[in-house]
């Protein structure tokens, strides 16, 4: 029996990503999509399909509608949330309150205290900050931004074997993640753009909220951020797909570059993951090839659902680490996410 | 003494190279620039500059006007028109009509029996058109599509030299030919298009006005068109300037290689052009090297104002010609092009 | 039971998607793999690896050997050859003598008339040639050259349908076509190379041999080649997979666009490939969106098999068609078309 | 009166570089040229140029030559060595041991303690490391590392003003870089490669020397390197031109943006530099417009010899400075740059 479930958002590239992605999950089965006023009430398959794959042509049929009729159906307790950034938080608040499980991927509410940031891998005991969110049952569940996520994932076994005290990144960043069109082809092609809008405050504060402490008290739960700064600096490059991201890590405990690899390598999540549609069987897979990870290369590891890690370098006394990490920014770093919370969520429920 | 102009619609990409052109032109001077309604009142300085070559300073100071404005001041004799198409034709009219003289890119009224469309190394005999369009003394000038003028250009000295039967035509278009911001980072980045709105119609009807006769009469002047067919072909690849046209030529006249590359070599414009800002030295540039014309390298030639021919071949029995032509499309085939037939007409006038 | 088979030139591009696609066949295995002398020796594991896709795992034990320890081996009945051209032509007609059934991609025997240049789907019966080729019952079997297939492919339901007097053809090609490394990055980052060496004397006849005629005489059998022109021009577009050819065909009787689009949506092969592996489904794929087909969106197709076809056009009272075609160079144009041409070939002797 | 000189490895990309840069130079004439084995006895005018620019056609008719014959030629006293790595330096010692003033872009010589690795704008004084190099009046004058040197010059004023503790540093580095043919452009189109074999060593290592102090004593001068830790990656991207550094610096005092950007706007050289060919009016452009630096618009200002800036930002208490820096790596990176060296060092040879 697979949950009916709703895509908001479904027309723009993340949205297409989930639409693509939800076709023949054996956990979710599309019951809505939802886009602009300009879009309602025509078919899915007049949408201009902006990914490389083939078009699913399960959804085609499927009429586009708006939020309320959304927030109407009662069969669909299952958003996917691919709304555009300053719309999408209070329309996911209503969907919650309405007993609607939402898993997000807009920025509006994922720094909020209540709302996980999750990445099942991680922190899945965040997981517990939903539960209570709603008396309605419903919650919100979100992602990060789509190259805090490959970074996050990349830092988060090194954080727990060494601790972390600072970090400086630089993310040379794909053009998917602008959507489309996006960043127009004159200013992509042969170029290099040292600026996204945004992006430098999610990559300074998302990471620290995923890889904090769950903190439970009489009130309720909360999330102590992880203690150490990120310096971010952001860049487009004329990448199709996969956001790089260039790590320098100073360490509070001596490393060396073997026992970061196996941190890395030997990283996994909680054994309720296993098997879940979408879980890779690696998160990590690191690269000993100084030449990778590269996007046209490593970008569909285990389906854009793993992180690449290389360039592994250990240096002054063991305290400085130098990797670079590369994750599919559309699957990993936004609808892959997303739909790998969901099928963990409902498999905790399912089983509590 | 230097002409004060406008140009119309001097924000978007064509616009910028008229301005860029402009700076420092020994015959016209920028008096006056158009924009959008968003853009009235700014300075010309707060544009966002989409060329590649840095902004000329000269400009800056200017304030983004409206066409009424332009129309009401007695000034400006010259305008230069980069307006889109649909808007441009009416707005041209109305200012021929108050004696300005309008040298237009814009598709509008090229097809009109009593615009020149105007190549003066080719067709300056057209001229004469305009010198009757209005009682005003005001005319409008256009010049061809930028994929036509470059493809007009190496077929003109063929055309008088073996006589020109038809012309199948592929043509692989530069970013810069669809403005900024255009093609999509995602559509364009290693791929190619194979479709461009509108363009092959243009293709396949401009050369023959072009390279057409006038013909005088007691009733005034027209133009008989070349009679020969065009099929062609448009697409657009990741190039940021320059269009190319492959030609494959059937031929009236037997001709062989050495024939073709001396009548390109050594075509020439009247002699009234020498020495006028923007005439190259010679308007076609043959190339012996089969691996060129590149854009890369050869768009630039005589600041953009040269196109270059490269692949000659002639077979069939002298009856086939193949040729690959190159031209800058915002310069030769745009606002350069533009520049060059005012800097002509007003050289005309001025002896006469 | 699957057939012991060898892949010579196994490092290069077209070589290492033989290995690919040979991982899992169900009707050959790969026993043997070759290279030049530097490589032989190592294991296969150790070769840079150009691909986008991951390398299989099955062959990283082999040995590179050399071609004459394959000659020496009983097992191997099947060789496919990605010899460069040149060095080609002897090796695979020594292997043929030795009783192997060679499918090469070289360019070297293509052209010979004792050898077919074999698409299932077009030219079946030419393989009446390859029987009688060597009394051991070896013999070479060709594919064509990248572009020409998939031409070829685009023009066989064409050429039966309304006959063919000439074609016009222009190519966009893919950087995959040069191998690795070919076309230097410099070369390539927003440009064209209007180009390629040794291409369009292939491009001008080789469809013509397999679309040409099998006549059987008490003399044995050859191949009338199809009676019509072809004048191509090549060019290098900075694309990773996929060839492009814009087609302008003159017809010999009437068409209409329906009638075109009908007979490339029904053309099929013989009923003997309806399920053999790397037979496509359906060898063309039309298309009536007119921005398709481009390479990044279309060259998968039925794992990069098919064809797509767009912006079909007819003109000149029906006698002028208009389409562009789109194949995959490496697959399609290759390695895959090589598979297919054994997969075919063994079947028949099989039932035979 | 000009001097005569020499371009030793003058068909690869730097020595292009020199040669086009020499053309019409009003200190320097160039009279010989050399290359490799292969090379040696044609003329210049048949080396395949790779660069954008037209090829200058004052050195076409120059042979040829090898090293030994530039050694033996009395009239050149000036050398310019775009000789590869490795091979370089003998060479250059017994050039200099013969008394030639030897201008190198080699790497072999740069980190020898009696060679100085010249900024005129950053450290001239360096230059005293010359004249004592040989008795014979010949001396070796390194320049650094492309990258080196643009990231150097943007630190510069930086750590005049604030003093500089550590610098972690990302590069993102041009095709050019790699030489032509270099990359592949399979591996460039659309992809990025996380690695550039030797370039962080020389990251980390060369800028310290560059801002080193001199210091004098009987025995003869030394630098002592600047007391500074960096870190260094460095990836490639499919840009043409240009070397960008994202440069996260700790500082020793305070700063703010306001104090970082003047110090940067300000920076010049001694004053002997003014006026010298090469020499840009201001060595550093700060950029407010956070979009900017971009390779596409930036790479040419002042020709190619000013690094631009941009992205600035202070943080973490006026100890933490981000900025952005971009330069010609073959022209301020490379040939530029050596140019630049022996024009100081000849005028203040002179003018003592």
């Amino acid at each position: 029996m697979r949950q009916p479930c709703a895509v908001l958002g479904a027309t723009g590239m993340v949205g297409q990503r989930f639409v693509e992605r939800l076709a023949g999950h054996p956990m979710f089965s599309l019951h809505a999509v939802t886009g602009s006023e300009r879009s309602q009430g025509k078919r899915y398959a007049e949408v201009d399909w902006v990914l490389d794959t083939p078009r699913s042509r399960k959804s085609d049929e499927l009429l586009i509608a708006d939020v309320a009729s959304v927030l109407a159906d009662d069969e669909v307790r299952v958003v996917f949330s691919a709304l555009p950034g300053g719309l999408a938080g209070p329309v996911e608040r209503q969907l919650a309150a309405a007993g609607k499980r939402v898993f997000t991927n807009a920025r509006d509410l994922r720094m909020q205290p209540d709302v996980p940031l999750l990445i099942p891998e991680v922190n899945p005991d965040h997981l517990e900050l939903a539960w209570g969110q709603d008396p309605s049952g419903g919650f919100v569940v979100a992602n990060g931004n789509c190259a805090a996520i490959v970074a996050t994932l990349a830092l988060a076994p090194v954080a727990r074997a060494y601790g972390i005290e600072r970090v400086e990144m630089t993310t040379l960043q794909s053009l998917s993640g602008a959507g489309h069109p996006g960043v127009s082809g004159l200013d992509a092609v042969g170029n290099v753009i040292p600026y996204i809008a945004g992006e430098e405050d999610k990559l300074q504060s998302e990471p620290q909220k995923t890889l904090g402490q769950l903190v439970t008290s009489p009130d309720g739960a909360r999330i102590t951020p992880a203690d150490f700064r990120i310096r971010a600096t952001a860049t487009r490059v004329p990448v199709r797909e996969g956001h790089m991201a260039i790590l320098h890590v100073h360490l509070r405990h001596g490393a060396d570059s073997e026992g970061v690899t196996d941190a890395l390598s030997g990283f996994v999540g909680p054994p309720e993951l296993r098997g879940l549609p979408g879980a890779p069987k690696r998160p990590l897979h690191v690269m000993t090839d100084e030449r990778r990870p590269q996007p046209l290369h490593d970008v569909g590891r285990e389906e854009g659902m793993a992180v690449s890690v290389g360039r592994i370098q250990v240096d002054g006394g063991g305290k400085e680490l130098r990797m670079v990490a590369l994750g599919a920014n559309t699957v990993r770093g936004a609808a892959g996410q997303s739909l790998l919370n969901a099928a963990y969520a409902e498999k905790l429920r399912a089983s509590s």
